[in-house]
């Protein structure tokens, strides 16, 4: 029997994680951790691709890995349990199913959402303190909206990222950029094709900015025109920020 | 100026907190955080009374304790600023509030509201794991709410009570009792004219024990004529249970 691809959709609380990917030794990284998981189920070493590498101390609730398996008696849907067994309770796989040899949780990848939940308010919450970024001063959701409309669209978002971003083009396509109420929260939700490195913090960081200084959506087009991050506003934290999907075919 | 009595309106994740009340020396309570922060305020010491004394590991967003203050330059609204500047982020005053020199934050009391949040599924969430308890099995809330409508009215709670409660008369009033899906969990909300030590969970416990033995409302109705501890279940996980409000005159 060849080896299977089993795609897994993960969720994890991101604070005491260093981010997805490990990149200095000693890091407790997401990918170090389910990777050692796998390779207790497995016996040997296991490499995982995820669709997105998030940062130090982002949440996720739908990223989206592979790896290549070559278990003998495990049905796809049993490695849920399986990898779960052996993983600390703030990762959790939410479900395992077999692809096509060619699935490659990245580069398959159409589209992805990311959702950033910002609590505004003078006094902040206890049980969501890790889970949001509080915002002192009330904020318009109108207003809101109207400076995240103009990122809609395909854009060079060179403003928009970490200057230590290494992608060729700087060009993405940026299906939904929107900000809602969804309990004693307002959401930001931005679907795009693809992300650049800290491109959704960067924007966020920006809006934000320019909110509470009531400026007008005409920055946001000059920011994007600019194509320079120093244009743009600080970058939000981590903490209030979800990687919610990952669209395929 | 005499002293004013001062209303606070408290949220608290209890994750890392051994309870509201201090009972022995170098423990994490709320009680004692929150009266250093007073007593840093006021430069000697402050006596912090609670409406409802929270088990460890029991959350709050709507606890009420009082406490009397001779502060000459703060406002009663101010309150609220100036002991969060003193406080950790797992504990907040939501509000503070001047209230009539006879109002005590326990004896006051006319109503508690409780809800317990349960996640009923195969796979636990990563980011609510210290706000819920997770059932695997798939719970039905019809079976729950007919479980749970026996407890509203005037009962001797005996059987849904530690057997160290040292309260003379068991008997409590219960105003609401019932289920709901809220996003992806279940609650479970009761209201109460007060509470015996751990009724809530013990109430919680019994029910959900209950309905995965696919009992029937009659159970519940024994178990609190027996007026015994032992023919109720366990005492359900403190991390589901949240202290909503408190309602006085």
């Amino acid at each position: 029997m060849g080896k299977r691809t089993i795609k897994l959709t993960l969720a994890y609380d991101g604070t005491h994680f260093c981010g997805w990917q490990t990149q200095k030794q000693g890091e407790r990284t997401v990918q170090k951790i389910v990777e050692t998981a796998l390779a207790e189920l497995h016996n040997h070493e296991i490499k995982l691709y995820a669709a997105g590498r998030t940062d130090s101390g982002v949440h996720a609730t739908g990223q989206v890995a592979h790896f290549h398996s070559g278990h003998r008696s495990l049905a796809p849907e049993q490695f849920t349990d399986a990898i779960n067994s052996h993983l600390p309770h703030d990762v959790r796989v939410l479900k395992s199913e077999q692809v096509p040899e060619s699935f490659h949780a990245r580069f398959s990848a159409k589209a992805r959402l990311y959702r950033y939940y910002l609590y505004s308010s003078p006094v902040g919450l206890p049980h969501y303190r890790r889970f949001c970024w509080r915002i002192r001063k009330i904020l318009n959701i109108n207003s809101l909206n109207a400076l995240a409309r103009p990122l809609v669209g395909s854009h060079d978002f060179t403003s928009f990222s970490s200057t230590k971003d290494p992608s060729t083009s700087k060009e993405r396509e940026v299906f939904t950029s929107c900000f809602y109420t969804l309990g004693p929260f307002i959401v930001y939700e931005i679907r795009a094709n693809a992300f650049l490195w800290k491109m959704v913090r960067t924007i966020l960081g920006t809006i934000i900015t320019l909110a509470l200084q009531e400026n007008t959506p005409d920055m946001m087009f000059d920011t994007l025109q600019a194509k320079d991050r120093s244009s743009a506003g600080p970058t939000a934290p981590a903490r209030g920020l979800f990687l919610e999907g990952v669209r395929y075919g």
